[in-house]
């Protein structure tokens, strides 16, 4: 029997308490501490074997914990506490600023490489998953076209910005893949699509007494950048529908890839996911990257590795002789 | 610019041949030879660079081609073709006899440890993609279940079966997963399903002059291991209707996984296909894995390997860079 593969999640939102969860469905992960910005003793984990420690304490765990889960923000704290981990722990993180991955690597390859760690850049489902099967597509199907569709999915950025128009009480806005632009896609025409040809917006609306609903209506969807370039669906609803129906944080998409093989035969690639919970679901795959980067550091591959370099036996706790027989 | 990959092909039937066409499509592959049991003259390449050789010659070419795509059947030539060809050369192969896939790695095994070759078998789509699928949405959502439904698809033995039925001048049949067990599957329930409960089979039959249609129909539905445990539908059709809607190889199929994390929420992993041509998608999947073969042996990973032990970056012609820029 191998040892257990000892965590530590770094963050304590709700990323972090899908890890968790996460780790709990696993046979061969332990989680040893959760680290926190915040004073330790304000954390309640219901979880009697794991530690609660202030980030500044980390160093002491060097030799008590394999890999550490980076469950912060993208925007200012991976960006410092990649680099800051990887110079101690394996890590995998889900840093995703596309624009700023180039930069993000080369940070954290370097402080990896120094210290002999495996760090996991950008994993989760996009990035992660959704780049996994732009790049096989893209790779067997070589002349052809990629589509990244997502949702059913609720935006905080677009229900803050409709919750800011006078006259709201209380809002939600869920992106929605176009039915039409799908179709398209999937008939192998491999069309070109904006994103907001792409994608539909729908919105759950709860009014301030006396307000004017055909107003707020035509402000939303004339709202520059928001929604004025897309198809958007205004629904008015109570405050009591809106706690009942629209309290989850679902997400999903879709990559699908349109080719063409010999004279002309149409093959269509696809790949979804819907999921009742998003960070429950990154934070899954966040936990089973833990174990390639284990698995990698063990094999020496050091320095900044994305999803690309890693295999997928690596991130599977069966054997190889397992996974030939009952999974090829 | 770095030098372009040498292919060989074993074998030309209808994998051999989209092998060729996929070649085409890549910008660093390059075909030098078709290796043929037949007389060599007798195989009509319309390929002036490209050479045609007999098989027992295949040794002559050991300094001139990086990796070889093994396009015969499972049920004879590979078992025999993939370890002699991966004494020699690195090797692709597209073996898909589930329950022998133990014992074809241990032989292909062995003899490319000994030769210092790469050889990666069981590469297409099932097996293949539908493998990796099976094993990431396993690893990730460990308590859940995974399906695999094929279809919508032509079906060679069904096909055999209905053309031996007395009466029945000429006919196809297609394997059609069952709408009621995918929507049962998408909404993550995570029913109990056999093969015959995922599946339907449609029949589409041109009759002899004068044969009865409800005596053919009441046979082929009662057909043991055929039909007789599906739900089957049967559809007369002119010989006409049979050539003109009916003479194309259509595959596909679909992996999906009903996952649950945290407090019960669910999480659906969908991966499908939808081919014109299932044996020219088949072949562009070799071709890709050819890149990896090519890859891993000047890295010096002898010996078999399966899709389970391929990283994504492997099979794709792009530098990390790019992919970490433009796919991430």
């Amino acid at each position: 029997m191998s040892k257990t593969i000892k965590i530590g999640i770094v963050g304590y939102g709700n990323l972090g308490k899908g890890a968790v969860e996460a780790i709990k469905q696993t046979a061969d992960m332990e989680l040893v501490a959760v680290f926190t910005r915040r004073d330790p003793k304000d954390l309640i984990i219901d979880e009697p074997n794991v530690e609660t420690v202030h980030i500044s304490n980390a160093g002491d765990y060097k030799d008590k914990i394999d890999v550490m889960l980076l469950c912060g923000g993208s925007a200012t704290d991976l960006p410092e506490q990649t680099p800051y981990f990887a110079s101690m722990f394996n890590t995998v993180d889900s840093f995703d600023t596309h624009a700023k991955i180039p930069e993000f690597y080369e940070s954290v390859n370097e402080a990896a490489t120094k210290a002999n760690t495996t760090a996991i850049i950008s994993v989760g489902w996009d990035p992660g998953l959704f780049s996994i099967n732009r790049v096989l597509a893209d790779a067997i199907l070589p002349s052809g076209e990629n589509y990244t569709f997502w949702g059913k999915g609720l935006s905080q950025g677009h229900s803050d910005a409709i919750r800011r128009v006078e006259g709201v009480k209380n809002g939600v806005q869920y992106t929605i893949p176009s039915e039409d632009a799908m179709a398209k896609v999937r008939s192998g025409v491999n069309p070109e699509l904006s994103t907001a040809e792409k994608h539909e917006r729908v919105c759950y609306i709860v009014l301030e007494e006396g307000a004017d609903p055909a107003r707020i209506e035509n402000e939303i969807k004339t709202m520059p950048n928001y929604f004025a370039d897309y198809n958007t669906e205004v629904h008015f609803i109570s405050e009591e529908e809106l706690k009942r129906d629209h309290s989850k944080a679902p997400h999903g998409g879709f990559v699908i890839r349109g080719g063409n093989t010999g004279n002309g035969n149409k093959q269509i690639y696809e790949f979804s996911l819907k999921l009742d919970s998003n960070p429950e679901f990154t934070a899954s795959v966040l936990v089973a990257y833990a174990r390639a980067a284990y698995r990698l550091n063990a094999e020496k591959q050091y320095g900044a590795k994305s999803v690309f370099d890693v295999a997928p036996s690596y991130i599977s706790p069966r054997t190889a002789e397992e996974l030939r027989r009952d999974y090829l």
